[in-house]
């Protein structure tokens, strides 16, 4: 059974696909979205091994010519040195605006192949093929690409939608148990964001992968609709992730995204109720599901360490944070926090 | 006087403003089209010592906070490494999205700053300013921005709308000689693409600098509104750049764009004519013209040489290069041709 769900973002229109065993048919499913006469298939060192040849067969089947560069796995592939080289390979191997780019992997992966997508010749269609959870329920869908810079995370980027979102649920087999985890928080993200009945099915364990993919997909896919250059409602999908980015940058890319995104919905919902913005039973019930999925909810960096990263998020404009702040289990808010009062929230967060 | 000419493009509507002594008054121009706290003035070493003090002041005086990023003049700066300079230094003076950059000066300065702007944090607002005659007609305007490769000129960039261009007409004084008749290769590329009376003007010199930008500035106007991803009608504005470019990478940028495009507009004009599309005497037109304004209209690299560059031209899409290619004065077709008929085009240009 494949689940489809239909992205209808402002600048394009795409399909997301779920399910076991499409694979092996991305090459017709490339054809039916490009015109392309060449693939170029990026990927990560632990990934390509997997499924490089699946993919590239299957490619050539379908009338492609395929070449493919491989990056080493780890957000430090994000920066501009690798984006530079992927370009300089497609203009040596002659690719032109009706070619494509599959991004296949995690969001390290997606972000980068996205980016150079989007710039390339002023854009050229790309697919994303996840194959971490993480990608397949959040980075992959809405058309945010991105690089590194050395003083902060995704700080230099593209709003570009993918063709197609082809997400093959067989490659999460082999996933190991730490990005499975790590996958997880976006997940429970979801779920405290507006979904109560997702955090219950968490809970208890009453959820397939492939349904918890749907509905987060799904969710995603809503939201991009209505606010695709991240003006307003999109800014809630950063819940966890203004103080996650500042963990994140600060542990130099030693903890993963979505640990780094757990320990960000931690602090934010320890701040919101000391703020008496959120119940004790509130936060306490989504610092238990982290941990449950074996998520970190604590960092030992200081509120001081944090505050210099912080101050780089996008989400700053006219000195105020648009902080996105629980109020309960399936509803939250954006709030502007002036930066000075920044430190009071990450110290409260940190407690 | 001061003339304005509004753009609406699908992303983004602004004003382009042309006129003597806008400069001192840049900082209100600013304020009322952003929200920024700090501007960015981006610029080349001949141009900043002219006006950067100017700028600056005006800003101040409106409240911003300013800092400035000064690169060598010439096309070597549109490269991925002042890039990612530009994108460090917005970064480490805590640029945050509501921010704006200003380019002030000619092409390079304007794709290069604008592209910076296109990224940085997904994009933030930019400003043009424009000091050089075909920055002004041309570049500034319709949001092309790009850095180039070291295989080829603009193949990597965005499609992105400035919140405003700011033409002095006053800076085109300080034009060097050469500048300004490269300028004139874009002036007349409007004139034969679709406008017989400013070819006429152009040849009896019966028409002042600004009104010259204006119309120009106008026609371009049009077309973006119509097609802002350059995926039909506005490809008419590569009339010249195609073979221009190539002429252009292969003297490693000695020859200036104008001048580039002027040796590019003349081989298409022989091209043209040789298959029977363009009267001798249109070309000969065309080509008196190009030289009256002493640009150059022939090239010393072979069909072979070129070949190679214009491979990697951004027109090309399935296969085929989409030529601008002259029918009469003041009126083009888009005619494509298959990349194994190029060498033939090629030499008939360069006949």
């Amino acid at each position: 059974m494949t689940r489809l769900v239909h992205v209808s973002a402002p600048s394009g229109s795409y399909e997301v696909k779920i399910g076991s065993g499409l694979l092996p048919a991305i090459g017709q499913e490339v054809r039916a979205v490009t015109k392309a006469q060449r693939c170029a298939v990026v990927s990560g060192t632990n990934v390509y091994p997997l499924y490089g040849d699946a993919v590239h067969s299957s490619l050539e089947c379908a009338g492609f010519e395929t070449v493919s560069l491989v990056f080493p796995a780890g957000e430090q592939t994000k920066c501009l040195e690798r984006y530079g080289e992927l370009l300089n390979f497609l203009t040596y191997n002659r690719f032109t605006r009706s070619d494509c780019v599959v991004a296949l992997g995690g969001g390290v992966t997606g972000d980068l192949a996205g980016f150079a997508a989007a710039t390339y010749q002023r854009g050229v269609p790309y697919v994303q093929v996840p194959t971490t959870l993480l990608a397949a329920v959040d980075s992959s869908v809405g058309g945010k690409t991105a690089i590194d810079l050395p003083a902060g995370k995704n700080q230099v980027g593209a709003f570009y939608q993918p063709s197609l979102v082809l997400c093959d649920t067989d490659t999460l087999q082999t996933l190991p148990e730490r990005e499975l985890r790590a996958g997880y928080a976006e997940v429970i993200k979801y779920a405290v964001l507006g979904d109560p009945a997702l955090f219950e099915a968490l809970k208890n364990r009453s959820v397939d992968l492939p349904a918890v993919i749907e509905t987060c997909v799904r969710r995603k896919a809503e939201i991009v609709a209505e606010d695709e250059r991240d003006t307003g409602k999109r800014r809630l999908l950063n819940l966890g992730h203004s103080f996650g980015h500042a963990v994140e940058s600060r542990s130099a890319y030693a903890l993963l995204h979505g640990e780094a995104v757990a320990v960000g919905t931690a602090m934010i919902c320890r701040a919101a109720q000391s703020r008496g913005l959120l119940s004790e039973a509130d936060r306490d019930a989504v610092i238990a599901l982290l941990r449950d999925y074996g998520l970190p909810t604590e960092t030992t960096y200081s509120a001081d360490e944090l505050l210099d990263t912080l101050r780089l998020d996008k989400k700053i404009s006219g000195g105020k944070l648009h902080l996105v702040v629980p109020r309960e289990i399936g509803r939250c808010d954006i709030l502007p926090v002036p930066e000075e009062e920044l430190r009071a929230w990450l110290e409260a967060g940190l407690r």
